[in-house]
């Protein structure tokens, strides 16, 4: 029995595999990969082929996404899922999802390889649509496979004009299937998901990479702030109700208030628009978008509260008419505490305990957000360079690759041993 | 001979003027008159036909400007230049510039009631292009009188493509004479030109007019901030070069520094563009727009001076590139001080001291600037209600029409007395 990862040697089996992928695009001069389009098939085929390779069964659920399972050793016995999304967004990078597909065939190719089974399946998931590119929505895979599927999706239209209802059946899917889509929850032992940071803090800290504390909880409102126009020479500053410099002061504000709050608090004006939009004119409105996260609801909507507070203060003193428009709301998932022990514990292996263990929250959402509703969930990251995602520049480091395979591994090799002490099915799974 | 204006009943006809000036719109719903257009013509035929009413000789000069002149004692007199602009912007009020024409015409039509002769002329004149509508340049007409024409804006086109070299022969003008609508400076004893003041100040004061001291010189820039878009979510808030919250900073610190130098100074943000300008991604660029006026450019300068370091301190402290695009300076013109005596004491007269004589700047740009290259030049202001101006509820008050018109009234007897005190001659005119 070959019980020895060759992590460098896979590492580099899956970045190739990387660039293959990119190559299913509907774009000429990037990368683009939507749900239900024929790059869509184009990858679930391929990634299908190298699970079959990899000793897997395979199959295409009722929405899209596409599974390969690595029996255990008992037939039927219960499954930890692993994976992440095939779908990107426009102008995508290579590794935003694929990764962590990638590396859990990785996985499973090497226990096929040492003829390994477990006392537990894995099941690999290439997730359909976790970006929203076509229709809008995201998490669309995870969340039918968490039982949140809503037929009413099935009437949005693509930019096309193209339903989901009939791109469904032009991609050879019955729409009134994909409510079967879920999973029944009571033979999952958990989802596991490697992802890129998206963000600058491993990198920051020089760390390959860390475990995922649990998945921010996020808040997106619009502010408006409507003042008086007027003319830029005419108007003296003391008669002014100036809806830009009030908007500025709010800005800071955020700003101010989301470092007193500290932690893993964001908050985020990534937007403003002011009307009339002339040089030698005041802006009577102005419009900014507000995006605050946190693992913690309490924090983020305490952190909400002051900026509304300081914002109805400012609006107040200078004479503006304050407005909030809330478009979005999701509620904080943590990660299974005893997954991140497992994942902790794989890491001070993987790296003989000369890299520390670094816990960070998640400010994006994943599909294991969508996971968390129905089995216990825990994410790692992996490095990314100068924190860029959603771009064709997005990046990894090979050897944080290697070592990400190296830390699955450990987390299996763990996973197994707790098993064998009954630690999983009493208590892990809760 | 009667000498007693009704300054009412001529308010009442200036303001139905407006209304049927009004009518030779280019829109159906909203007002414009764009120079060398059909509504151009139209204007200019009535206003002469108005002129010659009054008792004047009228022609159209080599640009297209409106004259009339009502000639003095002797014939060939030295002459007064009294007038405003009758193009408008888009979707424009009805007395922008316009009334400024009516009101002089409204003057010489009391003069020849009274047949009364002066020691002078007056002309009255009608700019043809003060706004820039059309070809972008603003002050063509009074610039052109000014002896500032350049062949290269014949080469200028509108948004249809047609030169204002074409748009000249098609107005029936001839291109290559424009050059000759240059005034001799000799025989002009000054301008004067009453306008609404477009801005809040008079109505604040509750005062029907004002003496205009000087047209402030204004400094346009664009302000450049550069940082480094990222993922709001995943970006901790001390690894962010925000360039909008940078932004903001500087907004509010422009504002800061305009009140603290107080005085006429005023500085606007009236325009900002964030990039990438999405609800969840930090802004990587920003960039403000910058009005900076003061009828001091020392002052001005000294403003935009200051604007300048602190916008350094602020992108030393955030990491942030700074970057100025200066794209626009004018420098501020003083009223003359003889003329501003002469409104000052006609404001004391019309209304027997029982209202004050306001002095203030005007911040606005306005044609007199470039009649104040060959002439001593003086504006008077008319209260603006809610300081409105381009904009279709532009107004003004009967009741201070008619004060507008005795204010001119009295100014021209009081500069009447001047000449046979042998005052203007020999100190006004320097």
């Amino acid at each position: 029995m070959f019980r020895k990862l060759d992590s460098h040697r896979a590492a580099k089996r899956l970045l190739n595999r990387c660039e293959t992928l990119a190559g299913f695009s509907a774009l000429d001069d990037g990368i683009l990969r939507a749900y239900l389009t024929p790059q869509h098939a184009q990858a679930n085929a391929q990634v299908g082929e190298w699970m079959i390779a990899a000793g897997m069964t395979t199959w295409q659920d009722q929405v899209g996404n596409q599974w390969g399972r690595y029996e255990g050793c008992l037939k039927g016995a219960p499954k930890l899922i692993i994976g992440s999304h095939l779908d990107t967004v426009p102008y995508a990078g290579r590794y935003d999802g694929i990764l962590g597909v990638l590396a859990a065939i990785e996985l499973v190719s090497q226990l096929n390889a040492e003829n390994r089974r477990l006392p537990f399946a894995i099941e690999v998931v290439g997730f359909c649509d976790e970006e929203g590119t076509r229709f809008g929505t995201t998490l669309i895979g995870s969340k039918a496979l968490a039982g949140q599927w809503q037929d009413d999706w099935l009437a949005i239209e693509d930019d096309q004009g193209t339903s989901m209802y009939d791109a469904l059946i032009a991609f050879g899917l019955d729409p009134r299937q994909c409510i079967n889509a879920r999973l029944n929850p009571e033979n999952i032992l958990g989802f596991w998901e490697l992802h890129i940071e998206q963000g600058p803090v491993l990198e920051a800290e020089d760390l390959p990479l860390g475990v995922v504390t649990g998945i921010a909880g996020a808040k997106r409102s619009m502010i408006q702030l409507k003042g008086q126009a007027g003319h830029a020479g005419t108007t003296p500053m003391h008669l002014r109700r100036d809806s830009l410099t009030g908007a500025a002061e709010l800005t800071l504000a955020i700003e101010r208030i989301a470092r007193d709050i500290g932690g893993d608090l964001v908050a985020t004006v990534g937007q403003v628009f002011s009307k009339p939009g002339a040089v030698n004119v005041i802006a009577g409105q102005t419009i900014l978008s507000l995006d605050v996260r946190s693992q913690s609801d309490v924090v983020r909507d305490k952190a909400v509260e002051q900026i509304n507070d300081i914002a109805e203060a400012i609006a107040g003193r200078r004479s503006l008419e304050l407005s909030w428009n809330h478009t979005h709301q999701a509620p904080a998932v943590l990660c299974n505490a005893k997954y991140q022990a497992v994942f902790s514990s794989a890491i001070e292996q993987a790296f003989e305990n000369k890299v520390p263990v670094r816990r960070l929250p998640s400010g994006a959402g994943h599909d294991a957000m969508a996971l968390a509703e129905i089995c216990p969930m825990a994410m790692l990251f992996l490095r990314s360079p100068r924190g860029l995602s959603h771009h064709p520049d997005e990046a990894v480091i090979p050897e944080d690759v290697a070592s990400g395979l190296s830390v699955l591994y450990q987390a299996i090799n763990k996973l197994e041993l707790d098993c064998s002490q009954d630690l999983v099915s009493n208590s892990l799974v809760s």
